[in-house]
This record gives structure tokens, sequence and C-alpha cells, in this order.
């Protein structure tokens, strides 16, 4: 937890906040933190900023907050991911989180179990937990969007219209396509980025049809064989050094 | 598991393997496989191949390798990687086989605690263990090559300066310094590149500069903190992209 985040509702008169949950733990036991200290504090889909310690107590953590930074830029990449299973979902969602995405849209896909919708996960509070978890990694207060799409050919093919003229560039990653990212990137980086990470196991080809039909252009991240999670990592990563190289040319 | 890895011990007369292990488990229980049936295999450092499965019975698997097949080009980059917490060195290590690395030095740090170098992890068994998942997962046969360099000061004062002419870059990374990885980057990434990523909480300024008079260039991954795991993963993807476009341009 590099940040302590506060909801809205949790700032009080004269900027006071008190804290009684794990984030109160962790400044008692992890940060060791005293009153008089500051810490770094931030509000959720808000500013970033300082807390002054006033009192801490074995219950609560009483502080002031001064809330005028600037969190990081809003993130140019959303994310479409075919639904991990759950113990992956968890990680994924708060990797994605601290990598910084806009929104996520969890869909659907041939290889993806049917059992994994019915995980607690996808309850808009757990999910929120988790995301939570990445920005707090990260020092960022930007919440990703969620939401979630049980069915993949409405997603496709009357979701997926409506919102592609937002995006300068969309990309299905899948293994043996012809280009990797580099090879398919345009020089100029500009504007926002769609990218759709299918399940373990890949797409099957019905589903990169829809994507292509759609514009997406599908890339491979190499010759070996990544992890879900792996993926959005390195594909995140390698799309941020692809805007900065535009940027500096 | 998308290869079965073997140890050249296992090859025996007339190229007979017979597996009883997790292999012979993977196989049985998640792969369903039959006799008559070819699997992925590899020899481990050696080439790739199939594996005709000739018989299975509850205890074993019994098949025949052909190993003809060339595995991935040898990784052009090496890891110098602050001595993670067990439970991280795990995952990193099977990751960073997994990414492809030629060789990992793992290193001793201000903010690596004492206790870590106790670990069984590093333990050459166990460690080949972790590493062979990696490879399991990438279908690669390469193993990277692992050593422990329990103080800093001999590892960057006498130990660097025997090998740093194998390495046409050299990189630090270090949240808050001045450049990215696409800013410090010559635009012609050829030759082998060593990578040194630190500990949670990041190198301190003494460790830093041992690095600079090795002639390494500090780079930083971004505003935002991530997890050594993910630092691993985000820079080995980055520099993999940065030789592709090399190789492009």
């Amino acid at each position: 937890m590099n940040v302590i985040l506060l909801e809205p509702y949790e700032i009080g008169a004269d900027n006071a906040v008190v804290l009684n949950d794990r984030r109160h733990e962790h400044l008692v036991t992890i940060l060791k933190s005293q009153p008089g200290e500051t810490i770094r504090i931030g509000l959720i889909n808000g500013p970033l900023g300082r807390g002054l310690i006033e009192q801490i107590s074995r219950r609560e953590t009483r502080l002031r907050a001064i809330l005028d930074e600037t969190p990081p830029p809003a993130p140019a990449v959303d994310l479409i991911l075919a639904l991990p299973r759950p113990i992956m979902l968890k990680r994924i969602i708060a990797q994605a989180a601290a990598l910084g995405v806009g929104k996520i849209f969890l869909t659907n896909a041939n290889r993806v179990e049917k059992s994994f919708f019915q995980t607690s996960l996808l309850d808009k509070t757990t999910l929120r937990e988790h995301l939570l978890l990445g920005l707090e990694q990260a020092v960022d207060t930007r919440l990703p969007e969620v939401s979630v799409h049980q069915r993949f050919r409405p997603f496709v093919e009357d979701f997926l219209p409506n919102i592609t003229a937002e995006y300068a560039h969309r990309f299905i990653a899948h293994p043996g396509v012809e280009n990797s990212l580099a090879q398919a990137a345009s020089p100029l980086m500009a504007g926002r980025i769609l990218l759709a990470i299918g399940p373990e196991g890949g797409w099957v080809d019905f589903e990169i049809d829809k994507f292509r039909t759609q514009d997406f252009t599908p890339i491979h991240i190499g010759q070996r064989i990544v992890r879900v999670e792996t993926a959005v990592t390195a594909l995140l990563a390698q799309l941020d050094l692809l805007r900065q190289l535009s940027s500096i040319s």
C-alpha cells in the first residue's frame, strides 16, 4: 500500500478523516506511523495529497487531509479481457489497475468456462476492492470502470460498434498471427487504444474474425506461450513504450 | 505445461522414455492423453520435438522421443535481481524463464532482508524446478543459469567488471531517475543486454552509484510504482519490443 485511498464520504468537516479498517492496520503494523507524521493519501477518482496524522489509538487513526495534487494522467488504454478463472481474475484486475487502464470489459469466449461467471469476485464491491489494491500499489486514484458481458456475440456485434470510434487503435492479442505489436503498430501511437486479450488457450477463429470485422489488428507477443496475466503486463508495457517513442520522435 | 521437458539421462535405448512423476500425472489428468497420440516434448538445454505415446498405465507413461526441432533463439537479456522475498522469488524465477533470460544473478542489496538468503528455494534443485515450470509454460528448453551473490560489494566491484564487456547495453531500473527506457535506449538495440532490477522499495543511492560506475544507465518505468514481478515482465517485454523495432528499421 503506497497510498491510502479515501472515499469522498470519509472526508469530514475540516478535512478530518478517521480510519479504522485495514488502512489503519497498515499504518500501525507496517508503516509504524506516529502522530505528527505525514502520509501519502488520495481521494478515489480525485486528487492525491498528504494526510497529517493527528492521533493513533488501538482502534483508529485520525488524520487531516490535504488533497491538492494531480493524480497520474488518465490511462490511454482500455482492455477487453476474456473472463479469466477467478484466482487469476483477482490478480489480473489488480495488476491492470496498477499498470493503469481506463475501462475493463470482461467478456465471454469459447474457452471461458461458464462457471467463471458465477464467481463472487464479479460483485461490484469485490471487484472494487481488488481494483483499489492495484491503485494503492501504483499510487493512483482513478478507478478503472469494469463491465461484465456474459454473451460474446451481443458484446462484439452490438456493444463494440458503439464504442470503437473512441479508439485510434484496436489490437487483439493472439498467438501465431502474422505480426507482433512492433510490426503492426503505427509509428505514431496517439489517441486511445483498445486491446483485447483472450482466455488461456487463446481465442477461437470465429472470435478473431468477429474482432477483425470491428477493425481490430491481430498481434502476437512472440514465439513463447505466456499466461494471460503476463500478456496483460507485457502488452500494456509495450504500448506504453510505443506511445513514449511516438512522443519523443 | 505446454511442453514435457526431459533430462538427457531419461532418453533410453531407441529413444524410449518412461515418465512416472508429475509429467505423467499431467498427461493423464489434464491432457487425458491416449496411446497413439503425439505430445510436444523437449530436451532440457537441447532440441524440441514430439513424443509418441506408446503406453499409459496407472503409474507411468511410455513414449518414443523424436527430438529434431530447434528451440526458441537464445535470450539476449541477462538479469541482475536483488533477491526478492521467497514467495515472490518462486514466481519471478519461473516468470523470467518463461519470458526468456540467459542468466539470472541474484544479489544482495540494502533493502534485501538477510533472511531471504536462507530460503531453501536457493538450493540448486529447487531453483531448477521453478525454472522448469517457466520453460514448460513458454515451450522452451534453455534453462537460465542462476548464480547467487550474497555480498553486494564483491558482486558489483569484483564480479561485474569481469562480465560487463559481454553486454552492448546495461540498464538499472530505479524509480524517479531522469529517463525511461524509451528515452535512454539507443535506436539500435543489437547485442546482449544486462538489466538490473532492485528490491521492493528500490536500490539505495550507494548501489545506484556503484552500477553507474560500471556504465549502467538508470531508467525508470513510469510514474507508477510497480511490484518487482511486474517490473521484470514489463522491462523484458519493452526490451523485446525495442529489439524488434531495431531489426525492422
